[in-house]
């Protein structure tokens, strides 16, 4: 259950980040889509690591394979499942990690809760992951780009820079220290209709929120004004309707982002997404190991001193499905 | 299916402020557990309208009747079903509301997606809906209470003011100008075991974050340092491991806020949850009308100038809420 | 989670028979729908018992009270919640039940699963709470009044008897020696279009199954030929298909009950329904208290002689809540 | 979400028949069970067609392919996604499926669904689907195992005949004729503690119910005395409690089912699966075309004159299922 996301468009994902392959099915898909398998493999090309000097040098090939619910290039309704090969697991980079609990990642709470783990790169919790929510959210893109609505998120900010120049120097500076650094992605979905989300506990900004934070290292999440906005008053925040000159209704400002009563006033809806420093750094730590021994661990191998970063394509995946599965909702309202 | 909250607790709610009742039904409350009426009743009196100057006049008298699921003093393990009457409902404050939208209210989002509305106070948006969450919130807790798990919330911020007189003191300002300002709560759990939240989806700040967001007026959730956090490196935000004199393990910091990897690591469990300034205040606004005709829009009748002040038992319950589905779902692992 | 029935069109309930109230909560009826009361009520007075003598004598005024989600006369979109006073509650016919386990009720399984119980006239697992199934479904046949759909339940056998003077005797029979019968209703669902029902797991016949073997006492489930066919080859049963002079596609025959592969068809759905004897009888019966001790136990108190008279409601309502369930969940495809 | 089975131990499956692959997902299996693969393959071996001459004589090379949610040999608790390669797909005998809709086949209420369709091999509903669902049955059995639970099932009936020889005669007899017949597969669990099941809506048999009908070709589903006891009454069908030697309670029949009120009361739970013949006969057949055009229609290729046979494993594996969900349930109660 608990690796599953949403309600009728719906992931499942599977897979560690050392183990044979990692993959998922999306059931939901609706009928009659085009399949544009080039549009998929960019979506993946755009998170891959191992792209630039920023970020993790890991080579993944990641070749995607469709298994099901294609026919003759169109989905069919029926469950599209998919794998993707892992192939570059040099395990021995993790040797340390069985004995070892990295600070503030995840190796000892899943040791706590189940008793065993697969330490191999963070199994489960790996950033591995997120490539099966490409996939899944460069399904759901084909089926907004055939209603005219578009999702798009860029790195908004990177420590306290928000220039371009203060990012990717700030970025190299950590590189440099073998040190990490946080960052902020933001993301503006445009053309979709009013109407979406449901009242009280279906809201979309809470399922948009539940996505994002279920993005690794994401720490926080909010929308339309935001934490910025915490020192405007109701007068200044709220947002005045108009008629536009086509006769449909608008809002002079979006200072709600797009997302009124938890649901879509017809804006373009926008949010924003922490994600915390990466906890693999190259510097010594203080930590335990599995039986409660005190040492310093200094980790090796890959490291991303932003994984904001590589989070782009992931926040987008994320809010596209989201937005797909409420269009099925709402079609039933 | 979006009128409910949780899994295997699970709170489903009904009712319009101005209707004849709000309630809901408790599923999963464990058996046996002692239900304290006069905990539920104080839990109710903490978030009731009324009680001070700096919140909305409207009286409630929030009598709850629990009508199944207690037998003998105990809860039975079947379903706890509970009303709340309405009884203070001067609808004729909302004859406006019925015709013109309400800027940055849900009025004109519940047209566009049903077609029809009740328009009396907000309907099923209005905020008197928290009152079921806080009577799930409070059986919730006598759950926790057996279990030494707490759970207390603050108010944190008012606009910027983080002083308890600067608070205090801005929200009467807005009272006094007829206008409202948004503000900040803070929520610590104690005593939580760790291993509580489930891989990926599933995670418990993901779950904590879509709980919260789902508060009317909530437009923003983080965890840990959160974005205040956002100047830090990697090697500043990690919490070191160390053995405690008791053979246990914990950090010695809490930058994470008591979660790594979506899974509760045993330390108190720390978030945020950010409440835009409420839409109603008492200027005059640009508006349009369900005809799509513009015009300026006064309202009347009750103002809370700030309604992060009364969501601070909201954010415990819905905290208690997803603690004990997180126990239930985790006691099956 | 278990009080629930439904997916978008949902049905959760509470309540024991001898306490405060039963009631539930609809949530997804669709906006718009005009709300009959004379019909909620007709079909509730259907199930009602102590309306012959083939019924138990207890006299339910079975008042129902719509709390929300209903504005002007019209469902609004949002959820429907309703309660049910239960007035005629004689306990001290239950004194024996708080210390002996009743053969084949469900004493002594909740007693095993929950340590405790509400042993008053069965508690949650009394009949009565069929009553609230009955408003819920009459929500539903509201909603497929519009569509031209309907659904039409009758009680096809008691025991071994098919006459409608074979059933009556041998219930008349069954009364006078304090002994049961059990009975099978079988159910149509004529004007539901060709494609509801899911691939795999959510095959529609799969759907109507789960929903009749939760009412009390019901024991099988079959549908188009069923049971009664096992000798018929697949020659005989496979429905041919032919052009209708409409120009659409028919079958011949029906055999497959209105649904193939788990998606209807578009001929008439069509299904049976088995409950059992009622095990209250008035003979003395071997039995064991709750501490283990052995006894015979004499049931006084109310004694329905074929609990499918009363069923046929149910089966209605079951089929047509699971019905628009299925509708809500096509729109989406 | 259709494609879906169980809450919180999940299958979630995909493939066609022929497709490049069939798969699944399952989620919640516990941490640390072993995986003992020779028994996995020998309960694949038991589905497997072409296996003796009563059966399909496609062969099918069924190997398995475990991808994750593994560690040194045994579950980590996190999702075991898994592929089956599609090797024998003989897509020729299927070109005349592309055009007719076969009778009492999927296709033509999977054509009115989704406007389109995989025609090679029944696509999404073949048969070929149950494949995954054993694997499923077998972690699920493994699971079991543990806790000393066994699920197993029989070949009851044939046609009308309940006799071994009656069976393989009757079966051999449609095999020449290129007729086909239903049977009845009945199935007990042992060894499973009272208390599993939920009051209501979750009821063991209904979930059992739910799980059996979704199985290809199911046409009904009964527990306990089940429609064979429609004869006797409530006196004769009463399982009187008695105090065994060791001091626990049992009954002294087992008419129940091992089920009352919902909930096991740890006696056998017992109950019988209907199949229908199948629909692919080798007899010419009237049918319309996908544009309404009638004509005859005679199947070529592989033919299963009693589908019961093969589905012995599958009622297994879905039973399987079903109690370590409800066990898993139960451990949060």
């Amino acid at each position: 259950m608990m690796n599953s996301f949403g309600t009728l468009f719906r992931l499942t994902t599977f897979g560690e980040s050392h183990g044979a392959a990692i993959g998922g099915v999306v059931d939901g898909m609706p009928a009659g889509v085009t399949i544009d398998m080039d549009f998929i493999r960019s979506e993946m090309a755009r998170r891959r690591p191992g792209q630039s000097a920023l970020v993790t040098p890991r080579n993944e090939a990641d070749e995607v394979e469709l298994l099901s619910g294609i026919f003759e290039g169109r989905s069919t309704g029926t469950p599209i499942g998919f794998i993707i090969r892992n192939t570059d697991t040099r395990s021995k980079d993790y040797e340390d990690a069985a004995r070892w609990f990295r600070p503030s990642h995840a190796d000892y709470t899943y040791a706590q809760k189940y008793g065993l783990r697969d330490y191999r790169g963070g199994g489960r919790a790996s950033a591995r992951e997120t490539a099966v929510r490409v996939i899944g959210g460069a399904l759901a893109k084909l089926v907004l780009r055939e209603k005219g609505i578009s999702v798009e998120a860029r790195l908004a900010q990177v420590g306290c820079e928000k220039t371009t120049e203060g990012m990717e120097a700030l970025i190299g500076q950590m590189k440099k220290e073998g040190d990490s650094i946080g960052g902020i992605v933001s993301c503006t979905v445009t053309g979709c209709p009013a109407g979406l989300g449901e009242p009280v506990y279906g809201k979309l900004h809470a399922a948009l929120g539940a996505a994002m934070l279920s993005i690794n290292a994401c720490h926080g999440f909010d929308y339309g004004c935001g934490f910025e906005g915490i020192g405007m008053k109701g007068s200044e925040q709220n947002d005045a309707f108009v008629r536009r000159s086509d006769g449909s209704v608008g809002t002079v400002t979006n200072h709600s982002g797009g997302i009124q009563g938890g649901i879509s006033n017809g804006e373009p809806i926008t949010f924003r997404v922490l994600f915390k420093p990466t906890p693999t750094i190259m510097k010594p730590q203080q930590t335990v190991d599995s039986d409660g021994n005190e040492g310093m661990l200094t980790m090796k191998g890959r490291h991303d001193p932003c994984v904001a970063v590589r989070a782009v394509p992931v926040v987008e995946a994320m809010a596209a499905m989201t937005i797909v599965d409420f269009l099925l909702i709402n079609a039933s309202r």
